[in-house]
C-alpha cells in the first residue's frame, strides 16, 4: 500500500537522477514513455523540468492534457523500463504489454504504475519552451510512496541499455537541502 | 592526463544525474557551485539545462560572461563537493579552501577542476529563463575525460549530506540511445 509523500521531501525522489516512467492518458487511452532528462527547479511546490521530445507520442498528449504522472521504477522493473523506451505508444498499449498495473491517481487522469516504488502526480504549468526545446515545467501535485521500501535501488542510463544501479548512501557534514 | 571526449557520448555523463561542480570565472577570480539540478535537453550538439538560483554567487557571473564549466566528481571527493555547496564564493576562494587544482580550459575562461574524472567547457546560449526560474540552456563546447577512469564511482545527492555512490552496472536489451 502507497502513503501519501509530502511535497517538501519530493525533490529528493529525482534530484539523484532516477530514470522515470512518464504515464499520460487521453480519450480513455494510457501510455508510458521512458526518460532520464528531467530536473527540479524548486523545492515546494516541488517544480520540475523535464524533456519530451515532439517525436514521441507523449508530446501532443502532454500538451494538449496537461497532466501526467512521473512514476519511479527501481531496478526489479528494469526490462520494463527500457521495454517502454523501444516502443511507441502509437501502436502498443504498454500496460497490457508489460504488464504494468494502471493505479488510478487522486488529482490527475493520467495513471499511476502500481509497481513503482514512487508516483508524482503532476499538471503542466508552463509548455512556453516545448516548441523550441521539448521541455516542459511540471508542478507536483500530490507524491505517492511504498513505505516498505527502505532503500530503493533506483536505476541511472548511461545509454544504450546500459543502467548504473544505486548503491550505497553515504553521509557528509552539510547544510544543503 | 585528460582526453578529449566526443560530442556525442556526452549526454550518457549527465543523463544518470550525478552531482556536478560548475565553475565560473569573472574579474580574475574563479568560483564553484555544487549543483545536482541539470538536465540534458539535445545530444548533439550536447544542450544541457541547468538551475542555478538567483542566491548563489555564480548567478550573476554566469548570466554575464555566459560561459561556465560542469565538473564531475567522483565519491573520492564528496567531502569537497558538499564543502563547496555549503560555502559561498562572495567570502571563500573555494579552490584554495578545498584544494582543488584549477586546470585552464580551452574554450571558456572558467578554469576546469583537475580532480574531477570529467569537465564540460559550456557557454550559455539561452537564458530567457534566468528571472521566472533560474533556469540556464548551456551548449557543450569542448568535454575532456580520464580514460583511466573506467567505473567512475559518481555521487547522487539524496539531501542533507547524504549521497548515493553509484552502484554495478547492468545492460538489458535496448535500442534507446
Amino acid at each position: 500500500m502507497k502513503r501519501d509523500y509530502p511535497m517538501s521531501k519530493v525533490y529528493g525522489l529525482l534530484e539523484p537522477g532516477p530514470v522515470v516512467m512518464l504515464t499520460t492518458a487521453a480519450n480513455g487511452r494510457a501510455n508510458i514513455m521512458t526518460q532520464s532528462w528531467h530536473m527540479m527547479v524548486d523545492f515546494e511546490p516541488p517544480i520540475v523540468a523535464c524533456v519530451v521530445s515532439n517525436r514521441n507520442f507523449s508530446f501532443n498528449i502532454l500538451r494538449e492534457t496537461q497532466e501526467c504522472a512521473i512514476n519511479i521504477p527501481t531496478v526489479e522493473l528494469v526490462k520494463q523500463t527500457a521495454g517502454c523506451g523501444n516502443t511507441s505508444g502509437r501502436s502498443v498499449d504498454k500496460f497490457k504489454n508489460f504488464r504494468l498495473t494502471p493505479v488510478a491517481a487522486s488529482r490527475v487522469a493520467a495513471p499511476l504504475i502500481g509497481e513503482c516504488y514512487a508516483n508524482l502526480e503532476c499538471k503542466v504549468i508552463d509548455a512556453r519552451w516545448a516548441d523550441e526545446y521539448n521541455i516542459f515545467i511540471l508542478e507536483v501535485l500530490k507524491a505517492w510512496i511504498d513505505p516498505s521500501r527502505k532503500r530503493p535501488q533506483t536505476i541511472h542510463h548511461l545509454g544504450w541499455g546500459q543502467f548504473m544501479v544505486a548503491g550505497k548512501t553515504i553521509k557528509v557534514p552539510s547544510k544543503m537541502r
